[in-house]
């Protein structure tokens, strides 16, 4: 690196924060900086960093699965704040793994990163401690344990906040479909019925909620259901997207208006529910990866305590599917 | 290891699978080294492996974006694979680094990793060419480029079947919505087109093709050129699902039956094509990654020749989104 930087005639920080493609240095010197690296056939070398540093410069990131757009996002948001600290981010999917009893000892976790991310995992206070072994910093994200550093959302407030928007259009008949199973998914399951149920409490009204398996045929069976009751409701609030997105498939076939006769919203802001206009609450899955590595390299910097957490905001986006409900009864 | 081994009563071998997280241990055999695991506090240490092996046990992906569905599959795929192999993954998200001469030396691939597996990159031949100075094997996903292992589908021959399958109904006017700019898709965009236009020209018909402005609404503008033509056509191909999506948009906010007046499809099988009825094209990411990572595994162990390609098949999905024409003009 020194014969790069007195080829280009620059500082050695300044060689540095070209090769690992940090912004700030002029397009000039970018120029003059890689054409001496060129010349020399300079690459830079993460082993070489390590054994100065003592550190591995990589961080886990464990996730439950990567199919999912939610976690691919997230992981767009981690991946870019890692690179803004020059640390390489090691990827663990451990779907299958979890019903293992000890699965996160199989994770080559020790002495091969220098702290561990996890993604909407919702761990166990035993799965934690186990990553505590590791001995590096853990930072959930998706998830909310006191006393442990982690950025999420409030679901709680997120799903209130829903449900008020259903019921200051004017709704009264408002229902809830939820999740069953899906181990993974169960905190933050449990965290937005909660808000929808204190929502509908407030306003003294009877809360109205059904279950339905997971899988993409779980909410057709669900608003088949809540069409089934003696008085159907005028809203209908999912726990996420992809609820709302069955359920709409139901009331199409149905040929009921949305939202003529049913307004219909989810949670997530999922690209399909763009596509089909539906209300839901953003929570920006990017920005809590963003936040989760900023907070990872503040605690491995000394420069945030080692048990912060940190709080997203919720957005309600309103799209064409909720609206005040109709004056007469009737669903069509 | 060899501690666990004597204490749970079982060979080596028996450990190392038990530690990875390999199948094929009976749960009672798995439980009992475990519980020697634990009371020897063993964890299994990649570095220690690394110092016998000579090897980093890490495969670096290289993806240019983490956002969309696509990477996630492809990623899940590969860490399937990997695993399986007992191989770390590290990530690298490059998008926004592409546009930086020389890119691909400001990541830390060199003495870092065992092997390089890109996805949808279409990297140019001095790209391949750069990456190849890192000195591992580099396998390509998402592009063929000759001489060079991968793992792609063919593009052109998927884009022929979509075409052949609404000339098959009896269309005549099929129009082709592609996409502009979006440098990293550009390469299968022209296959896909390329594949539009041999169908239309083996069944002797003229050809339509609009290219529509990357985002949220070029699908909808599109669609709007092609109902203000002379003669609207009876039949849309979308050179991928977000494209019908989006022009799908258009034709619901005009009235516009589908399929009843125009058969539209897309290509990908995105899950948003699934919750629109949306007929498509699948290209299973995630066998694509598995296929990768496998093909990778061969070439470390020399079990495959460094400039093995492998084609993955495509499937049409059919949905209700495609029928034949009508019998009489007009739009509605």
């Amino acid at each position: 690196m020194r014969d790069v930087a007195r080829r280009a005639g620059v500082s050695l920080s300044t060689v540095s924060r070209v090769m690992r493609g940090v912004p700030g240095v002029s397009p000039a010197v970018r120029e003059r900086v890689q054409n001496a690296a060129d010349a020399l056939s300079y690459v830079v070398s993460r082993n070489a960093s390590g054994l100065v540093t003592g550190r591995t410069c990589r961080v886990a990131v464990v996730v439950p699965f990567l199919q999912p757009w939610f976690f691919g996002s997230v992981l767009a948001g981690i991946s870019d704040g890692l690179r803004e600290a020059d640390l390489d981010m090691l990827l663990y999917q451990v779907g299958d793994l979890r019903g293992q009893r000890g699965w996160s000892r199989t994770l080559p976790l020790r002495r091969n990163s220098d702290a561990v991310i996890t993604v909407s995992m919702d761990l166990s206070a035993q799965e934690c401690d186990r990553l505590d072994d590791v001995d590096v910093p853990l930072v959930l994200t998706g998830q909310h344990v006191p006393g442990r550093a982690g950025v999420s959302i409030d679901d709680v407030e997120g799903a209130a906040k829903a449900t008020r928007h259903l019921l200051n259009l004017g709704h009264t008949r408002v229902a809830y479909i939820g999740s069953r199973g899906g181990a993974w998914l169960s905190l933050s399951s449990r965290s937005r019925l909660a808000g929808y149920r204190a929502a509908m409490a407030e306003a003294g009204l009877p809360e109205w909620s059904v279950l339905c398996s997971p899988g993409d045929e779980g909410g057709e069976l669900a608003m088949g259901e809540l069409l089934s009751g003696h008085h159907p409701p005028t809203a209908v609030l999912a726990e996420f997207d992809a609820i709302a997105v069955s359920a709409h498939r139901t009331l199409r076939r149905s040929g009921i208006p949305v939202p003529g006769a049913i307004s219909l919203m989810g949670f997530d802001n999922h690209e399909t529910a763009a596509a089909l206009d539906l209300t839901t609450v953003d929570q920006s899955p990017r920005a809590i990866g963003a936040a989760a590595a900023a907070l990872t390299v503040e605690i491995l910097h000394g420069a945030a305590p080692p048990d912060r957490y940190v709080e997203m905001p919720t957005q309600l986006i309103l799209r064409q599917s909720t609206s005040a409900p109709r004056r007469t009864e009737g669903l069509s």
